[in-house]
């Protein structure tokens, strides 16, 4: 069960409007690794997991901070929207004058069409966030390491759009988000690591007897060059195992076709010829 | 460039015709976790890489390699869709016997209907494989963990599926997938742990005077209990910096409120009264 | 701001676990009208909303409702999968007999495979959720409109559920959120009538001098009969001016072309004719 | 079954060619609220309703009249695409002018490279049409208010559109579709009012002793400070209930716990620890 | 303009209830090469089309054909969920009754939980119509091809659909359907035919001196075996040239790399190492 | 099973960075008839077939092909990202120079922001690539068909992108790639023109029997004219048989209406009045 507090986790006001900005803020919102699929990804995965408390309150604390993200975010992108004057706002959406249409240009039009100068659950190229982007596999090691890299490809755009704008409030905004998912990226790597202890490296645990071990620490190059045989070679894999390096493909024997099925299939290969039925 | 050899990496041959597996095994073929995100992910971080021949030759390798791996498993389903006599087909997709009709309703009528009893670029929902899963940042640490998760991702399902079937070809194909899984990992582990002794753990690096430092180590609780405050309270984060725990959520002073905009938005909120127009 | 407690808006017990109906309240967790689409839409609009605080109050708190049902309902699927002994799982997923296996049939093979018997942010179909479904139009009437909807669809879902299982912890907690949708179908009635009050029926109010006011109150027939003549003829619109009935359809004189456009389009048609090249 | 002309229903002529509103107006085609998202809704709601003759023909009615409207838009996007002589065409389309060059970034890309210069069924940002945006509940109240709120949205976009044009054409078009928009809101809201006359208005009808209905006439605060009491405090509901508001969230015994599930899910917590393996 | 008959073009009446193929039909109705696609795909083309009356007017009068196809498979899939007595799809849809659980779970869980037991606008396996299946190119000749590819594709899946089911109602409207999609398939290749007369087989035309013509009649071999060598070698190809066949893959001196980017970017590779920032 | 060579096929040397070009060239990588469309199709294609080896190995030289493109595509988009100097490049995204932003505003802000200025798996409005693209039916003369169109779509957007840039090295690429499409698009032309030869030109062959015939040669006109006529009169279609043209449309007797269903559907129609409940 939750609750909302009218008041925001940390401040989001910009120093003036920016609408070109206002659409590129959204791929953090709505993106694929924006705040929407960390709310959404961190919720699922601790309402699903269960035998350690502490990383399942870890979970649904951080899902649930999340959702005060897509809040902060979603509140600038909206007031870089509607921050300027109403004379200037006027100017800006029903002027001819070239510069500023030139500048429309560099806008969201569904954030004027369909939002009223709001933000939306989208992305920058106006894509509709979609929970093809979230995970949750019901496995915390999985989980955990999915977590790590949501922060750290938030991170990178958090930081690529702190040089798009000279605007104080907006980067003062981004950077608390960047020192979030720095703790995020820390927190849930601090987990990874602990399970790992507990269980092993290699996801999911206590499966070796099922696989085949004879391809299960070889780098086969499937790529002209050996560039990558300095990757491994002479090293020692993470669950203590050495790495193998074989220069060259793997390659069965089992030549790839298929039989034909049944006629009430219609697949023309092999069937009767019939030029006029 | 690539070329292609007909025979497969690994062999695919199931004992028996089993058309509900073939549905179940397209999760691995076409899902949110399945080869041809690694395949995509892969060769997009590739082409994109620059400046490390070994990472950019390890992501060439196994991207290229995993093409192989979409052509196995769509092998493999196909020919559990075809595996059967002609008679035992006819017999499975046109009879009227409830037992048959009742084992049909757990295969996926699209490999039938539109594939012709093939495999198509789908899930075992029957959602078309999108783009919207795959990631290439051009960060190469952000990338890496990001195939450590594909890696994992995709293990939990083959090891899912591996129990899900008795038939000894299907699980001898699953078996050798996961070797070729626990390898993947253990080598984007191992690209990952060079990149983090060179750059420091935090993604994206050499950032860290841009950020709010002042949240960049604190778990704040925004769920009741403080369960998660065992991850990381007296612990040493992985950049070498002390956690703290925060018994309570971060709050500023910024009311969630955003202006208004211009009448030409026709926002109903707080413009002129008007009845009848 | 959000905060959170363990304890659920609501209890989510079922009697037994029951997969098959665990793919079918999916649909009220992840689907077009479920309860992901309002927690979505009504933040969104709460968020974008100024000039009324009893409305934007209203928005956060039904919005932050939301959030809670989502959990309750992907508790209760989780439990409706995993709720049998260990045993009775087991023999469920991994036994041959046809008559669980034909009841497998039933189930969504993604909550087992993907998810490891849990939910997932998807509807009965396994389509994962989309943005495409939520509306925050920045213009509070057609907003309130867009929540009543929702709140009908998502009851209709929800009867139509409840006569599909007898367990009587499921229909505890259908029967709850039916009670929930009745108030919150009542709440968004109520505001979108005091919002007619204050600006009329017709959205966004204060257009009528910039629409065409000679089609405006007519219904024009498209189809064959005149079946329809009954919902209008005599009757006055809800805005006080007259319906009007026109036995036929609108038709212009304007023929329906487009002119050529430039040979570096190469469109086919009308450019020079030239078969060896 | 349904015949054509070739006559629009309305003159779609624009006095100029003008690319960038060409983009725009894509929204009201192809967008989430778009003539096609009428069209489709309208036609399956009809064809599937029965018992009243006159809504079932007001639906067939509508629908069939939206396809015109799809006609008529897509034409005039065409025709803001191709309006101007082949010299402005080239001129515009591959000259390196600076100031055509800014103009052409506001334009969709796709309409020049994949349709040639003609309309898509997309929205302005370019994303497909999809039938998630449709609604067919078969509950014609449901649906009546669906479609209420499709008339509404489309307005709103319609209207928001009319002021960023100065082309007399365009904006004579635009005030067709709002008066059409008008009728079709309040016929739809006709139709509503008496299906909630004959049933109530609470969707879907004849369920009360079903729900649970200590919960069904109160709001509950979820969000602090409490200016949502004023939307209902001493009011009665449209169903002639008094409302109640309850200052604070709704909250059970029931804590978030899921069960565990078995070992061949392979989710890691609670499991054996096994570190090599 | 479109007006509408409620006489269905062909008749679609089941013997009796068939709620299993209700749901397969649905692929003829909103997949990929279904009838929406026809509608929308036409109907756009249509639209589009200039110079040509003839053309244009063809794919008016089969783009509306196909609404009245989408209305008549529509029709049937309904009819086929409520076809049979209250009494027998009450014991359908409430009863315990495993061999009846058995057969719902063939059925598609949305068109009894969203659609009301009706026709939804989405595919076999629940997909929602996208309008990304639909083509509409701008050049005659490439729609032209691609609706012979829209009429095989749809007449392949009616065909596979019509072997599955013994209703002698359900057959004969697929009948019809495969009758209508010979016409078709027939017309699109007389006009297809018409267009390569003129303007060459080489879409699009007049353009060939723009090519390299270096490899514009070779086909490389990029797999190993020679098999494809038997497609061309000795054989003149539709433009009158001799095909060419060449043993082995085209490849350039062109290493792929692609140069680094600033610092902005943070792109792992190539910057300063840092190990504690 | 395939293998990678780092030579491209054919080299991608932009003479200079052009962002908005950049992404432009998306829409023939990741666009609805992009090189990705035609590599998943074509190797699926191949997989599935099966009885004759030339066709089987075409479709699969091609696929291989294919995979080159993407990469040679890919590699001019991110060389077209990265093509200036480092000055020139931070000048670009960061400066405040109108002029520039007003370039900035027609480039992909995802390029930038997701993938560090690097090409990624979508089309130039920044869709994800979606295997909703790809045919693959099992029958082999629909699917050459489909290739025909793939390729003929394909080379159309590739031509119309050659007069929008003056870059040399670009119009080099696109110029080879248009000549590959001539040799795909003759190639799969007499693929089809030999099964055709053997099976007959209506897909699927040996069906005549199962079809309605009174309907399979005739164009009913269901849009007002006859222009359409001169498609068909006094012609003989590709079947050998004589074409008919009939001046109206088809209509049955079969009037479009549906069964009342169960009352635990709560569709509103037809069921008992109910006002207070």
């Amino acid at each position: 069960m939750f609750t909302h507090s009218k008041k925001l986790q940390y401040k989001a006001q910009p120093e003036k409007a920016d609408p070109v900005m206002a659409r590129r803020l959204q791929d953090i919102l709505g993106g694929q690794w924006g705040e929407m699929t960390g709310m959404v990804s961190y919720l699922y995965q601790g309402w699903n997991a269960t035998g350690y408390d502490q990383y399942k309150d870890l979970l649904l604390d951080t899902g649930t901070e999340e959702i005060g993200h897509v809040e902060m975010i979603a509140t600038m992108v909206t007031r870089l929207l509607r921050g300027a004057s109403t004379e200037e706002q006027e100017k800006f959406y029903n002027s001819g004058d070239p510069a500023l249409q030139a500048a429309m240009n560099g806008t969201d039009p569904q954030q004027a069409v369909v939002n009223g100068l709001g933000a939306g659950p989208t992305d920058a190229n106006g894509n509709p966030w979609t929970a093809a982007y979230a995970g949750a596999s019901g496995n915390l090691l999985a989980d955990m390491r999915y977590n790590v890299v949501r922060e750290s490809m938030a991170r990178v755009s958090v930081t690529r759009l702190y040089h798009m704008t000279e605007d104080k409030g907006v980067r003062d905004m981004l950077s608390y988000l960047m020192g979030r998912e720095t703790q995020h990226q820390l927190q849930f790597l601090q987990a990874a690591e602990e399970l790992e202890e507990k269980y092993g490296v290699v996801v999911p645990h206590g499966t070796k007897d099922l696989e085949n071990q004879e391809v299960s620490h070889t780098l086969y190059s499937f790529s002209d060059g050996d560039a990558s045989r300095a990757v491994v070679e002479g090293k020692t894999a993470r669950d203590g195992e050495p790495f193998k390096y074989h220069d060259g493909p793997l390659i069965s024997d089992d030549l790839q076709d298929v039989g034909k099925t049944i006629k009430e299939m219609h697949n023309t290969e092999g069937q009767e010829e019939n030029k006029n039925n």
